[in-house]
């Protein structure tokens, strides 16, 4: 049987009032509300951990993180992020190894339709993120949904990515275009 | 009696230091602070709603929510904002039915002199920004002093908005422009 | 001896794992998540005051103020930033007087290496952040490393200052380019 949860995932339109997806948003806002009142960074990322659907050795994200729902989080190994990282996860958004997120930076999967009626009615969709091994994003970085990001690419701060980008590319700008290929 | 709190919503020179003025902003600072640290939703927008000047059925904000002084901010119904949304309310800032705000929006209506000795002289002006119904602005996007958006408008992550747009636009970039209309 | 303070403070490649680095890291997360917790705005400013290498008369930082270190933060007199000041000190952050900021702004002094196999080996340079008198910055804007504001300059909301300027410009966008002059 197809739960809500699963469509939601899936990017296909769902019911956001669900009981299942209501229940983990309200437990998620208070698991991140006692988080965030957490300024041991070892006891932060210890309780940090088990929120996520996966996270690998050496998890290190600075206060002030919030998502939505936490079971579509994948984050590899050697991850740092910043403050006040925002990750809104209605779909996957997976983060490969040894990458490094500046302040401030937000990673968006949902998506409403341009269409207000449809928005009204609450037709909710969304797109997963990927991001590849050794990625940069400095700070005040926006990734729309449905963005995958290479291997080894670097996205200068305050850049919006509203498209997929390979690999070995730094990114800058609003929209955000290559201005360098990674040697 | 031109009070200041006149002056000020009206976007005229004002004194910033009127003990009005003062006491409200130290107010609304200790009733942020309390605010920001509930995490049953329900709670945190049942106690916000007598902060705002007025606001409709189905208020409903995330944590993080910030803005000066309450009393210029007007929300319609339905409104939807997610985290950490900043309204800096010296001037009205009006918000039609059925809109949806992304994460870390920020929607400015002081306006400081370009002239440094003026800007010294503490002269403070502004200018209002009213929303239609049915806006969506994804998250990361910043307001400036004297917009207007018209219903149905579509503003997309990231984008800085520097002057009014119309009904029924999908509007992008730093500054935003139209690359679509709704149909 | 050049410890690695010193090191990180001239921008050369330094060890951050460094115990006394570490130990100051740790301080500053406990100093500011107690800071950010205090509404009463008098206080708030009294307390973050010690933390900072030097700050002038009339310090005066809204709530939810984050930094790496304090140590490298030089403010003149007549300070003025709104909620959510993002001060990344790896370098020297040197702030004139009578500066305003908006919300949500980020200093960013750290770079990393655009070579994914150096920044892996965590090599971690930096270049100060240098910002001239009565300067105002827009909410929501991000300065990167390395970059000089002349005096009396104004940055509109949302821009990304990605080089330096001289004296009396009124810059916007991303990446920041004059607009006009300031007479």
């Amino acid at each position: 049987m197809t739960t809500e949860r699963d469509k939601m995932t899936a990017g296909q339109n769902y019911d956001q009032f669900d009981p299942e997806l209501q229940a983990q948003r309200t437990k998620m806002r208070k698991a991140l509300g006692a988080l965030n009142q957490i300024y041991d960074n070892r006891e932060f990322n210890k309780q940090l951990k088990p929120l996520l659907a996966e996270s690998g050795d050496h998890l290190f994200v600075e206060n002030g993180i919030a998502f939505d729902y936490g079971f579509n989080i994948h984050v590899g190994n050697d991850f740092y992020a910043n403050y006040h990282l925002t990750l809104l996860d209605t779909c996957p958004i997976t983060i490969g190894d040894n990458c490094y997120f500046g302040p401030d930076c937000g990673l968006y999967t949902p998506v409403h339709p341009i269409d207000p009626v449809q928005r009204k009615n609450d037709v909710e969709l969304g797109a997963p993120i990927t991001i590849g091994d050794n990625v940069w994003l400095g700070g005040h970085v926006t990734i729309l949904p449905g963005v995958t990001l290479g291997n080894n690419v670097v996205v200068g701060a305050g850049s919006v990515v509203t498209k997929s980008f390979g690999d070995n590319v730094v990114i800058v700008g609003n929209p955000a275009h290559v201005i360098k290929t990674v040697d």
